[in-house]
């Protein structure tokens, strides 16, 4: 951030009073510009012992395969988010079981969460950011082909609770590089 | 937003090419700037039988009381700002004991997320945005004086669920005004 988006005047990087980091502030204005994490909200839409897959269609990890997940909007929930998401990249509709994983990614300010959710009907398309999109079997996941670690890490502990019966709610962190 | 942040130039609201909804765009350098729903971390900070609340020294809701919790910073995770605000309101280290509630105030474009956590050695203070802080019994809890339904709603279900003896993990929307 250069320059305000209140004014159009530029803006200096310091610690306003009454604070402890350093924000985007106008010197013309003084508006304090606060940076925060985004949320990406996405599912695991599951049809009968499958999961599906989109293969993206878009940077970053252009051909990995992932879960459908992407950017919380203004004014949604984040279960509303996890369902048009999985809409747009795979044009499918679910019922959300329950929250899953919240991991957070705190080198690139960003927490991702995901839902189990139920393919109503089994059916499933492919949506504009995605190459195409599959049902997997846990002995047919992509594990060296996933795009990025949170995906993995969710369907890990996914595929692992399962077969012990029963899901829980998992907090977790990834530390290193998310590519 | 009326000025590009990147440029200073002019902004204009309009839905971008392969997009479905408006964004504000810069008229110079085509710079999309996105908007998103920002998460509010904090705690049930549980000491014996009591949970700590601080009543507000700040707006909105000045002198209503809270659980300590405030915006998430990047570079954080979840449990870390979590664990800062509990810090910085109430003055007061904490376990984390797990996740508890996500609270979607999608009318406000928020995501408030609380932990269960147990206040290290029972100590606390009263950090510079709060008037006062004190443990209370589920008796005793100030219901008609809190500052927002989303601590309501939290408190609610904690004490409903301890009296269970089984805490699981609550996402829900609020979809009243928030105040």
């Amino acid at each position: 951030m250069k320059f305000c988006s209140a004014c159009g005047a530029q803006t200096e990087y310091r610690i306003p009073e009454d604070d402890n980091r350093p924000r985007h502030i106008c010197t013309q204005c003084n508006t304090i510009h606060y940076q925060n994490p985004n949320i990406v909200a996405g599912t695991i839409p599951v049809h009968e012992d499958k999961v599906l897959l989109c293969r993206r269609a878009i940077e970053p990890r252009h051909g990995y395969w992932t879960l459908p997940a992407g950017f919380m909007e203004n004014q949604e929930t984040t279960t509303e988010a996890a369902m048009r998401e999985t809409w747009e990249e795979a044009e499918a509709r679910v019922n959300i079981d329950g929250l899953y994983a919240v991991l957070n990614v705190p080198q690139i300010d960003q927490v991702h969460m995901f839902f189990r959710a139920t393919i109503i009907d089994g059916m499933f398309g492919v949506g504009v950011e995605s190459l195409e999109t599959r049902l997997f079997s846990e002995q047919e996941i992509p594990w060296s082909e996933l795009a990025f670690p949170t995906i993995k890490k969710t369907l890990q502990l996914f595929f692992e609770e399962r077969r012990l019966g029963a899901f829980s709610v998992h907090v977790m962190d990834i530390v290193r590089s998310p590519r």
